[in-house]
């Protein structure tokens, strides 16, 4: 039951990154991944810089928003964001590699809560990142 | 005095745009600009789209955060983003302009609280975005 | 049918408020009340006020969050929040009115969204509010 | 010195507690208390209801606001909330017992951040929070 699981969540994340070209330009791998739960991973290119050149706020939004989306529909159910927030905290610079990590603070019929973890290499907090998805109902891969 | 006010603002956007690679990778576009203000643009381009072939919401995110980066620092005085969060109501596909319009909603003397709506074409919310930044006090440009 | 509509609204509301014992411990008022609007008022008195003499945080939150089920139930149809934040912008004392008026800012099938303004007696704001409510479907006075 | 900050934070927290008007209305209880942190109780009394006779949401953001108060002061350097946002999970009723506990996420020089969460007697979250605090600079209690 539980590898089924397993193969389930696999397959939705396989199928949502094939075409998720903004993932892929973000260059998004997956570091871990079980029902409810993903950890990512990116490396900073330059073009993911601002003005000041550190990495840009919606860089840190990016992988934490695609990292919602795998997480809440890893169960093989649709869910969509509904309100999602970030707090910035450290910055970081080109050629450093952070991460994405979900938990899962709660589940319920209609609506689910995530908060994120974005972190650095030494597991700094960069960024914290809060989303509710609204569960539809609607299965991935109907028998 | 009100046309150094606009001189100001346009050469720290300016400034702040030069070196913005991800801004640029964007595509942004600054339709408006006035000190505290800021409506810019972007084309949705297919890099630009999630696995459901819409738009990703870290899209809507950065044009949001950089709008709140530009109108915020326009006065000249560095600011920094401290929590932003955002509302995901209509999705946007290849092809179609957005549109970051900032709303100054409070402006202290250490905190200014913004509200950017994200528009398509025809003027409608696609997403709605709240920002908070911390000002430092610093100037862009010191005599 | 605008009449019908209205007068739902109220009805709505009229029951909600009944038993609401905190709403009526902070002495809510509805100035004006349409369907998907309301507009409330509280006279700030001393049991609000927190250790630096002015209004507790939660006391404009406790307002917004009562406007917020109001406006969102007032079609008749049950609601309930997911999601919601607050900016605190000014501060108030003991004796001022203070009003929290609504604006819908989406409305879907399953999801809406409100930005709810706090004002002192010069419309100023004090306070800004923003909630995401699922619509639950379920009629409150079925036929 | 351990003791030293334990004291200046106990210090700081009765005094802004001996007039904090609203949170003895809520019967707020410190359970435990150390620099940047804090675990409050409150029990749920009639007038915290709401019209369906569960405990309204401003009860709970106000006891977390009080929290966020308590532990981003306890240094002994005045700290104001900028934003704030909270969720709301599980419904809790009369007489129940409901719980505040901070954790610290992020302190920099001018920026703190918390998290919150609201717990009932058996460790189920009921709500989440985040809070965003200025940190002034000005000493509570100057030598």
């Amino acid at each position: 039951m539980e590898n089924n699981n397993q193969l389930l969540a696999k397959k939705v994340v396989d199928t949502m990154l094939e075409k998720d070209w903004f993932s892929q330009w973000l260059g998004i791998e997956i570091v871990e991944l079980k029902p409810g739960y993903v950890k990512l991973k990116i490396k900073i290119k330059k073009e993911m810089l601002n003005g000041f050149q550190i990495v840009h706020g919606g860089i840190y939004y990016s992988i934490a928003d695609s990292a919602l989306a795998f997480a809440s529909n890893s169960y093989g159910i649709k869910s969509v964001s509904v309100e999602t927030s970030i707090s910035h905290l450290v910055s970081c610079s080109e050629g450093e590699e952070i991460f994405a990590e979900t938990e899962e603070i709660f589940s319920g019929n209609k609506i689910a809560v995530y908060t994120i973890n974005i972190l650095n290499k030494e597991n700094k907090k960069v960024a914290v990142f809060k989303g509710t998805v609204y569960k539809t109902g609607k299965e991935w891969f109907p028998a």
